[in-house]
């Protein structure tokens, strides 16, 4: 491996000139308009592909239509094959090359497809999400090809052009595969999300999952003036008000009967992960638009409330007056929005036929004569053994590049991929996180470190090298 | 008085015909492109009170500055002084003659500006609210003048063009008025109003006033994602919902402490007044958008809770996520809007008072860390003592007219104009619905029934011969 990571140091230049290139075709999914700038990146890494001697395959997943009409191709998914050995297991890399969209007007210090290299810190749309990363794993096979070394693995790359946008067609082409190119796969590795804190490397082996409802409340056939009906019929928005009321108390914890019964308890192991954790939550206050004070001051508790405790947000009310000022109004129809965080062992359904059951109680006790009806929509929480043949791979190979045991952390979000390929493909899911909290995905300025773009070569042939190890 | 009905009678061609007139003044006051026609529709009102010998004055408000940048005057308030004695007390009457828009696009079976008439029904925007009660006052001078007799009451017309507009400048006038032309005014007649039912006449001698609150909850400085911080802060929204909650019980009957104590207790002349009310709850359900149930099914509880008991609407919330679908938002600052109908002895000052402590004690046992602030706004209920002169003499112009006892009603929602007038003029005011409940102002294919339209002239003919009466 002293090989293979000297060649990684003495290229760095031709890495972050490659970046250049690879940020400059700005593939945003959701614009129509650079629709044929996804497609361009999507030959480009073919191109590189087949320069490294694999096989590039790609998968079209139909055509896309636009609000203003337009019928387009949507961005292919891009499968890069190299397999060497059919006797052993194969390793799925998944990387995005699509991008958010970005305007020097937005507040953007440079051209936002232009990589500029400051003071360590590379910055362009795309650079850390996903472009960076996905690169990374480019440069590991080069580094390989280019000494004469055969990978350790059979490794295939998954390569998706709409991750911004909703991912449409990745169930179907993963579920179809699942019997085709992917039938070895036993590992999936994503590389796609961020460290906890800048200052050490850290593993993701859980994702909180959602119910994400939608309540309906409807009374009269139009909207009517409070002056001439205040006081005469039930309001649809009094109804609601004291619905989205009980399901939390005022402090935000919810209150809905067997919803938290399904929670797995802590154990022992898990706060001596967390306890180990390196975070500030101060930081993290700021982070949360400076607000005056959290829900918890402990560290330990803060991140089981961000990972491994559901929560319920209430998003806001569809029907009712939102504008400014000022309006008389008893809206006749309106629609609550909220949504539960799940953590194991919740599932969507389970949780989904409690909260229903309450919301009718609740309701029958109004009296009201108006209408209520409830729709959900779902996805169950991950959670991985980190105990596992895969994270022992990815932590052995941190710790080889950082000379440090990396945090074993959760998100308090979803990423929607990994319930896509622990459904169809099963095996072992590891989130290697590449790159640092600070980057700005998604926001004005993103940036990727050099040293985590150039140190991410390491990790992944660190990894795949340990992962045959874990293997044999 | 029988020569003047007669002379009423043999006209009524005359009156369709310029009510016809009055109706193709498209005079809407919110439509930039609309001013000069409510010029044109002040001018031809004043022309017309000089022909009755009149004194006609123009009063100016100033410019209007509109959205498209368009700055224009806005329409004059019209005086008509028709006194004839020094020495005898001022009649006022109210009416505007702007009206709300009106396209044939909207559903109207007619071209809103062209008066239809079909069945005994006159059809067109403007002709029950608020052209037609405008052209029976002139009407009903002109009936005098042609028989040559002397208007029984010192007359003064108030004519307004921006009514359905916010009454801009009327205030002012009035204020300034109230020590010139306006000093002698004793009885205020305001005709802009409907009756109860279609079949009997009414007067109406309350109304509620309000209170509409905005209460701001500010947290994070900018929206967070809920996956991130879902359990981790204070959500504005929830600390919003649990106070909205605890406004009203499920049933929306009003909790805050104090808010019902100045309600004026129901004697036993106003049950018998509500009982002798002719008034259909079927029909008011329909009228409430079809509502499956109303929240009385008795009609003297029901007409009280519209008039005489105070009522809490909650009308939306800005700044939280009011579009289709799902976001998993956390709204970092959000406004409440609701509202309180107020009736006697309740003051918008002193019930805001209530409102915000209660809200402030609600919150402060949140300890959210988030900012409550609450503002509002306010206009007090008016009620008048049914058995003064100008309620008598109303009273009975109707039963001359109709041969019926009018019922005395009040009405759920403010007619600022009416507060206006008590407060810089004081004396009695009284309001003369002449118009018919079914007659859909500001809907489309308003419309006056013929007979509203001509009886409302004899109304108005006995109106000021009782009043005389009253006075001597
Ligand atoms: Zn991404
Ligand atoms: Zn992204
Ligand atoms: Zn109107
Ligand atoms: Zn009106």
């Amino acid at each position: 491996m002293e090989l293979l990571f000297n060649y990684v140091n003495q290229h760095s230049e031709e890495y972050i000139h490659r970046l250049r290139e690879a940020v400059a075709l700005d593939s945003v999914s959701s614009d129509p308009c650079k629709r044929s700038r996804c497609v361009d990146m999507a030959h480009y890494i073919c191109n590189w592909i087949e320069r490294l001697g694999g096989k590039s395959i790609i998968k079209h997943v139909g055509k896309q239509k636009f609000a203003d009409g337009q019928v387009l191709d949507y961005p292919p998914i891009i499968f890069g094959d190299f397999c060497v050995d059919q006797q052993r297991p194969v390793v799925l890399a998944y990387c995005h090359y699509d991008v958010q969209p970005a305007d020097i007007q937005d507040g953007w210090r440079f051209n936002p497809f232009e990589l500029v290299e400051e003071q360590g810190k590379l910055y362009g749309r795309g650079a850390t999400d996903d472009k960076g990363p996905l690169l990374d794993w480019l440069w590991a096979i080069e580094a390989h090809r280019q000494l004469g070394i055969p990978l350790p693995v059979n490794l295939l790359l998954c390569f998706e052009g709409m991750e911004e946008s909703g991912s449409f067609g990745l169930d179907k082409v993963i579920e179809e595969e699942s019997k085709g190119i992917l039938y070895h796969v036993k590992y999936v590795c994503i590389t796609d999300n961020y460290w906890l804190t800048e200052h050490r490397p850290c593993l993701t082996y859980g994702l909180r999952g959602i119910v994400y409802f939608q309540v309906h409340v409807r009374g009269p056939q139009m909207d009517l003036h409070s002056g001439l009906f205040g006081g005469l019929v039930h309001e649809p928005m009094n109804d609601l008000t004291h619905l989205l009321g009980t399901l939390t108390d005022n402090q935000g914890n919810i209150l809905i009967p067997k919803v938290m019964d399904s929670v797995a308890p802590v154990t022992k192991e898990e706060e001596s992960i967390y306890e180990r954790i390196l975070f500030d939550p101060e930081q993290l206050r700021k982070e949360a638009g400076q607000v005056s004070q959290l829900r918890e001051s402990d560290k330990v508790k803060l991140l089981m409330n961000r990972w491994r405790f559901p929560s319920l947000s209430i998003h806001g009310i569809q029907g009712d007056f939102s504008g400014q000022g000022e309006k008389t109004v008893i809206p006749c129809a309106v629609t609550g929005k909220f949504s539960i965080r799940l953590v194991p062992h919740q599932q969507p359904q389970e949780i989904a036929h409690h909260v229903e059951n309450f919301l009718k109680q609740q309701f029958a006790q109004f009296h009201s004569g108006n209408e209520l009806q409830v729709e959900w929509r779902g996805a169950s929480p991950w959670l991985a053994d980190y105990h596992n043949s895969n994270f022992t791979a990815a932590r052995l190979a941190f710790k080889k590049v950082y000379q440090v045991e990396p945090d074993l952390t959760r998100e308090g979000g979803s990423i929607p991929i990994t319930n896509t390929f622990q459904e169809y493909l099963g095996g072992e899911i590891c989130l290697i996180p590449l790159g640092s909290p600070d980057d700005g995905a998604h926001s004005q300025n993103e940036k990727m470190n050099k040293l985590n773009y150039i140190e991410g070569i390491k990790v992944i042939i660190a990894y795949m090298n340990e992962l045959a190890k874990q293997m044999s």
